[in-house]
């Protein structure tokens, strides 16, 4: 029997697909799980995106460009420069999710052995994705109690070496929710000119910044066009997760030819889904603002029910839709199984993602999970109230 | 500025995007040009397929598992069954296209610098998948003289070395046509198993077979379930390229446990495209009858014709929708542009694919052309008509 890839053998298994079997059993049982796990949202997908697939008038699904339709391209271009950044639509192709622009950008930027830094924690996937491109983490630990900010550049520095290619971000933070500052992101733009280093910026959750913040986009950084390669994806924007419409965008011409070629390989993104993205740029403002409203009640709520739980933190997160919070268990990957496997509260549970998921450095994020507000506020009471509950009775608690 | 990868240079730009300026410049002078250079078929989409997505009931376009929506891959394990295939929904991944399954099984089975044996022609993109994957593709000639035949076995035997883990064919075949018999695929099957190798078996133009033969799968192979692993495709089946929907499809537990983590990287398969899919497996028997009786009334006109033109040999392929041809010319490349830069024939012309971007030997297939009968039977008289008046005209004649 011919063998499995070494690369197969190291790709991690998603530390939450571990729960899952947990959880079904759970809900076998006739038990209500609250998942706080996922980054699937519950708002509703956009009328106008819904509408356009239900009035489609094809005769044949054809393939579109490999770069995605330029209708698209050009509608999206114009999103961008809506924002301020000075995009034309040549510079974006069109990808299958944020992910495939992800594997996209690091098959054009990196080979075996190559080096990428990660502020950590991160999202687990980037680790799927340097797997897959044969590419080296070296991950940089940002820490809970100062909010997850940019650790200092010492600490890039005294990483950085030969064959360190880049700087991966994601901004605003999944898991952490943090929101990087014009600051921090000018001082990342310093240390990639300096050392010559690529920084690709995952920013699909830039619509979800909270308390008056601005994002600041990694394609504002002066003087830095050839190095910064922007993922993005409709999925958290328009609460269109299933369509895998994402993009890649870069003023780097030499990139983005590279990066063509590999979209050239796989013939093309989905065509419905670009047909939902595309007619999402219509959306009218007054979703964002109702869906932001929501999600900062959510958080306010979510935080201080936290905070007010012994031996739990949690900062404050100004982006996305996640935290991550520290809680007082010998381990969070036991904590949340015994939550599926042996806990109930008036016949409910919660379902959470163990954070040492997003780290790198081996033993980290141990007593952390990540929580993600993705249910209704009073879903989300009840869910917290539950784990309160759990806390006090879970035997592997340390307070 | 920070450079590309050396993978990234060696991405071959795909040999039909050189020529789709020259295209678009004969079209904007007017000029007619007849596609045969694409594997997009003309062909309608099922009606059952598109009226699934018109009546699309969704408030929210949701992730779906990772392998796939359940109730797609039940549905589709019935008709692997129905063609006699022992499949169980859980040896079925649901991909983004047959290109992110090769990926997949590339990634789940390969490691940098592993090979594979391919018989050349192939299909142009295996070679990006390979540099994607950091593997080295050995081809293996067979000869347009032979039809196209599998090579002899002592041609494989030359090539295995501790590096080899795999042979990659396409049956019917892109770009030849040629359908393998069952004594080709069993003897493929003794090489497999005494060199303990995966058969990666590209058969997404399985409904494709004409003049009453019948497919033999890789997957009817006995005693080597964990060797074969199927890559499949709606694209072609039911007309549906831009809906990006393949499959993995295999009884190698270890190998479908590995592919699954590739799969959990991205999350998820576009949900649009799985529910045209999912809702394709109703088309009835009439639709793929006529577009049977369709492509063979298309393929005997085109043979007879390119047979008939002076200096011209295509063998008359028994599946799939494309042809190799030989031309008496100096150079396809240079032909097929020239035929877009400088020809006209009652202000029409022909696009085709070189073929020597679908050979790996250096060299090879240069005075070969692959062309696909994608259009109606009167643009396809038209289209051979302006060919032979082209072959006629072209400086660089041969004859």
């Amino acid at each position: 029997m011919p063998s499995i890839s070494k690369k197969g053998m190291r790709m991690p298994a998603s530390p939450i697909r571990k729960l899952v079997p947990y959880a079904e059993e759970a809900k076998r049982k006739g038990r209500k799980v609250y998942h706080l796990n996922i980054g699937q949202p519950d708002i509703p997908t956009p009328d106008v995106a819904l509408d356009a697939i239900r009035n489609i008038d094809l005769k044949v699904i054809e393939y579109s460009h490999s770069a995605g339709f330029e209708s698209y391209r050009r509608k999206l271009a114009g999103y961008y420069q809506a924002l301020g950044l000075d995009i034309d639509y040549t510079e974006i192709i069109i990808t299958t999710g944020g992910s495939e622009a992800l594997l996209f950008a690091f098959n054009s930027c990196l080979d075996e052995g190559d080096e990428v830094i990660i502020p950590e924690p991160f999202y687990a996937n980037y680790n799927s994705f340097a797997i897959s491109a044969g590419v080296v983490v070296r991950p940089i630990m940002s820490s809970i109690e100062s909010n997850f900010a940019l650790p200092p550049i010492e600490e890039f520095e005294k990483l950085i070496n030969p064959r360190t290619k880049g700087i991966v971000i994601c901004n605003p933070n999944n898991p952490t929710g943090y929101l990087y500052s014009k600051e921090e992101m000018l001082q990342l733009g310093e240390i990639a000119k300096k050392h010559d280093l690529f920084i690709f910026s995952d920013e699909v959750y830039r619509e979800f910044c909270y308390d008056g913040e601005k994002h600041f986009s990694a394609l504002e950084l002066k003087g830095l066009e050839e190095h910064v390669i922007l993922t993005d994806s409709v999925s958290k924007r328009y609460s269109e997760c299933g369509v895998r419409i994402g993009a890649l965008v870069s003023k780097n011409k030499e990139f983005m030819n590279t990066a063509l070629k590999f979209a050239q390989a796989r013939l093309s993104p989905p065509s419905l889904g670009q047909i939902a993205g595309e007619a999402s740029l219509e959306t009218p403002a007054s979703y964002f603002h109702e869906v932001s409203e929501e999600y900062v009640e959510r958080r306010n709520y979510m935080v201080e029910a936290l905070n007010q739980m012994p031996g739990v933190f949690t900062p404050k997160p100004k982006g996305a839709f996640y935290t991550v919070a520290k809680l007082p268990v010998d381990d969070s990957e036991k904590f949340c199984q015994w939550l599926l496997e042996s806990f109930e509260y008036k016949n409910q549970t919660v379902m959470m993602a163990p954070a040492a998921g997003f780290y790198a450095s081996p033993g980290a994020g141990k007593d952390e999970v990540r929580i993600a507000y993705v249910l209704k506020i009073d879903d989300l009471k009840n869910a917290m109230e539950t784990l309160a509950h759990a806390l006090e009775a879970y035997p592997g608690r340390t307070l």
